[in-house]
């Protein structure tokens, strides 16, 4: 499957190094777009550092990043313009966020959807994690998270144009 | 993807809140036929609980429920007709309680495949939760289960005329 | 969707009981060639033990089956044949040797790719489980070992002429 990136809003959902990223970053830079890297990982620990660090070596230079661990929808809504590609990454790291500081997330993830389903100036791209297709998770803060992300990935797929999935590099177009 | 409801047996798989549950009801609703919902959910605890009257208060008033934690070939045979379409939500809750009662379970998931391989008199829908997409689970019930859940997906897909993946609310079909 | 066995690489992903092997073996007993079986599965429990037996009864008779824990790239080496059709099940029990044994992962999942983009003298199919859909595992090796896994499957389908994703018994085209 070819996939080209379309105006308005782009999912690329998959699984941990299933190549989603590398995806995303594949078509903002397609695109001609001066591409920006809305990057929601903190790196709280040295394995996070490493993630971070790989992923910032792979864009190259003509990227420029900035760090939103939580205030996303401010964030699209600046950056988002006619001559830039947007890219998030990714969703399921900003919900962690967003629960670790104890935001109202259902609030805030409807609030994330209904600006992606406004009319926005230029594209953008969000990559997450789908993390339901394991078995029930012990741990009931990892239930919640799980439950979150579903709905989330629900809500943008919903509003918009073009749902990627992702699994072994290879991408299934879901929609659009 | 459009998807409408075919004759006889429907099997909808998908990760935790994938919309499923909501897809398989649209497609009973939009059938025009008397909708019957066998519910295998157990309300043994609040969060249990939250979740069924979540589903219940969606679906409305056009649908009788009937609760089967257990006995779904003979409620399925019961309820089957004509005039019903059946949505049994879900196999995964069902094989849960079954394992909980001790129950012979690989008997029963096989007693489900041939009474849903044998003509039906009207449409069955089953819901169920893919579970075996992460991490080997360290538990060995919880690996027992992802065996049993994986072994009773295959026998119900082999007989039924349409297999749909849901994921971001989304459908994939794969078979039908 | 009706699947048939190219030339040169198939790569076959699917969850725990997904039926991946089944067709898998299927595939191979339809070329028509005389099937290796490269079984990386090693039985260090019972319960291990009786998934090989149960593998191995359900191949029959036709089969040559050769214990290949840990060197799988010289194992293509010396069975891969215009005569022969080798099938790998499954790279994940590969990498759980590697990673117990010490070896270098990363490098022998390069040699592993090369080996398998060279144009080789028969057509070679590899098994594996996705494992990189669930919830991030709290365990640090679990992570590591779904890191190596996505990036495995990631490298291989990249030179795969063809990959078949697999769920419920049913497959996914995802390439060729």
């Amino acid at each position: 499957m070819s996939v080209a990136l379309g105006d308005g809003v782009t999912l690329i959902l998959g699984g941990a190094r299933s190549g989603k990223s590398a995806l995303a970053e594949r078509l903002a830079e397609a695109s001609g777009l001066a591409p920006v890297y809305l990057a929601t990982g903190r790196a709280f620990d040295a394995e996070m550092e490493a993630r971070i660090g790989e992923h910032r070596e792979r864009r190259g230079k003509g990227w420029r990043t900035v760090e939103v661990p939580l205030d996303l929808v401010a964030a699209i809504g600046r950056e988002a313009e006619p001559e830039h590609v947007v890219l998030v990454d990714c969703l399921t790291l900003w919900l962690t966020n967003l629960m670790m500081e104890g935001r109202p997330v259902a609030a805030e993830c409807q609030a994330l959807a209904d600006h992606l389903a406004a009319r926005l100036p230029g594209p953008v791209i969000l990559v997450s994690n789908e993390v339901g297709l394991g078995i029930v998770p012990e741990n009931a803060m990892a239930r919640d998270f799980r439950d979150h992300a579903g709905r989330l990935h629900q809500a943008v797929a919903a509003v918009a144009a073009k749902v990627i999935f992702v699994a072994a590099g290879l991408p299934m177009k879901l929609k659009g």
